[in-house]
């Protein structure tokens, strides 16, 4: 899995405005990460929780339907979650112009 | 806020691919919609639990800062939750090409 995450976080290094990426893993633990570790753990329980809900209930109005991404647009950041099958990335943006 | 609910049906509905726009109130009660009832109080129910749950959780993180919207891409469609003082906007778009 390390090269398949070296990957992505090259790949989402190159968004606009990119001030951090978290990988998470299916237990909600954060298994790589570029930001500080407290903020890190944060982002990490914020993301698994709204995930787990909003996939849910994307599942729940049509079971044949799934989540693929999520954002937060805040007045300080954007938060972009993208699940992936044994994990999930977060990443996190400065708000655009 | 009839007349601001007209604007902002007005101006959803210019944003390119969308197919229902719907307006709730505080208590979750869809007061605007343009789609078909059983799905509007379905989207108003999701809609107002991720965005409950969603404030709650970037405000934890940071009591300053303010989720200002929220947007699920799904296989099937994309929607976009925007909260007013009042009111919550859920709008749904057909993917993007």
């Amino acid at each position: 899995m390390s090269a398949e995450i070296e990957e992505i976080l090259k790949r989402y290094s190159n968004y606009p405005n990119v001030s951090g990426i978290i990988i998470v893993d299916s237990f909600a633990i954060p298994i790589k990460t570029t930001m500080e570790y407290t903020l890190t753990v944060h982002y990490a329980a914020l993301a698994n929780n709204l995930l787990a809900k909003g996939s849910k209930m994307v599942q729940n109005l049509d079971s044949s339907n799934e989540l693929t991404a999520l954002r937060l647009r805040t007045l300080n950041h954007e938060l972009m979650i993208v699940p992936e099958e044994n994990f999930f990335i977060v990443v996190v943006q400065k708000p655009f112009e």
